[in-house]
């Protein structure tokens, strides 16, 4: 099988590197080297893909195929700052950092896969869509067929319009997650089992596969039953909870009046 | 197979009735006649399970052994008002009501399907976990063992213990689907496809059948990433959206620092 990327140099070794390198080193690309600035955790990741751990930026080889940086949005532009092989190809894996804060190596790009992660689950690539954009269409191209290797899903999209992706990720994953715990908390002061709520769950991330959430909304505020919402509201304990239901359902209300 | 309610009535023809009359039709269960105050709704919900459909709630017969109220929440106590067949064991649907609004009936009770329903998909009761309550010992047993026939999951949960889990089932469904929603409609703005969110829609629901969901929420909020919150708060465009991202990550944030 034709490699475009021999090897590869990991910097960060958080949920994402380490899911996105252990997929790569599964796919016959040779992970040379995992920076990160707590050792165990270079060590962690360098352990379980063949590579070497490092804790200094300047201990970076110069001569990988590919260099991805995968660190906290906020420590970006230091590391890009203190890295020297600006002969290279770097990546970003960013929902919302512009292409451009890698502008300072030759050949650049973002490789921002739109799935959660977790460090200790195994994760199959083919369930993960990948953003990419790089400097130049050859470049692009190159990390389109890395992501065909991984066999994932690819999309050339920009660095406005990713970012655009990571907040409807945001509210599709973060935000209905806390939906979740809300619902768990609630029946936790039940005490009521949290498996009550799983086919429920279940059934309402099955129908948009093949529906628009704004057509199959159902409850109290998509039916604007305005008893209902309240007996909710005033049995609701947490002021927080209380907020978050009675401005969701008015998102609602106003969402099925428009329809 | 033993029934012991060989036929019953519906008052209603929503997407309740329509999905509860069709399993309990299929499970042996005689439907005679389905109620509606729209004749259309009675007739087509009475078509497929082979009733009589009426409009008149004097016109229901007294005879059944099981009378099913599946109408909104609002109009509940005009109907149960209306009624004339008070021997018979009647019971309601809804998540939030009280069992007692149906004391006017020699026996009572509440067959609350804690799931989300549409008119026009077929539904697996086995997927429906059934909330049960009734007057007495001997007439929750019978709800018990027509959970049973239906091959759902049941639990007894008293009136308020229900609303609580009616409450949790508003945020894990309801709230979540319009998260979903936000989600789509971000991406509609940014011309990307929904598609492009399923893997992390099916991941995050798959993620919590084995973990709870404050162990595995991720994203800016969950680490406090004010710098990519503000980013989107920016770019957000809907002032509603703009109010719910605040709330919402405030609510994460705060949930991760007690952890």
């Amino acid at each position: 099988m034709l490699v475009l990327f021999r090897n590869a140099v990991f910097i960060g070794a958080g949920r994402v590197a380490t899911r996105m390198a252990v997929a790569m080193a599964g796919a016959g690309i040779k992970i040379e080297q995992v920076y990160s600035r707590t050792l165990d955790h270079a060590r962690d990741l360098a352990q379980i893909t063949g590579a070497n751990a490092c804790t200094d930026l300047l201990a970076i080889t110069s001569n990988a195929d590919l260099y991805v940086i995968s660190v906290p949005d906020a420590a970006l532009a230091t590391v890009v700052s203190e890295l020297k092989m600006t002969n290279a190809f770097v990546v970003h894996t960013s929902g919302t950092m512009p292409m451009e804060v890698l502008r300072k190596f030759e050949h650049f790009g973002v490789f921002y896969p739109l799935q959660t992660m977790t460090k200790e689950y195994e994760l199959d690539f083919s369930e993960v869509p990948l953003l990419i954009e790089a400097d130049s269409a050859s470049y692009e191209e190159r990390l389109a067929y890395l992501a065909k290797t991984l066999k994932s899903k690819f999309y050339h999209v920009n660095s406005e319009k990713r970012c655009q992706a990571h907040i409807a990720a945001v509210f599709a994953c973060n935000f209905t997650n806390h939906m979740y715990h809300i619902a768990s908390d609630i029946l936790k002061q039940a005490e009521l089992p949290f498996d009550l709520l799983l086919p429920l769950i279940r059934e309402t991330a099955r129908k948009i596969e093949t529906d628009k959430p704004s057509n199959i909304q159902t409850g109290p505020a998509a039916r604007n039953d305005v008893n209902v919402m309240q007996t909710h509201i005033d049995m609701l304990e947490d002021p927080v909870y209380k907020e978050i239901y009675q401005l969701v359902s008015k998102s609602i209300s106003t969402q099925a009046l428009k329809k």
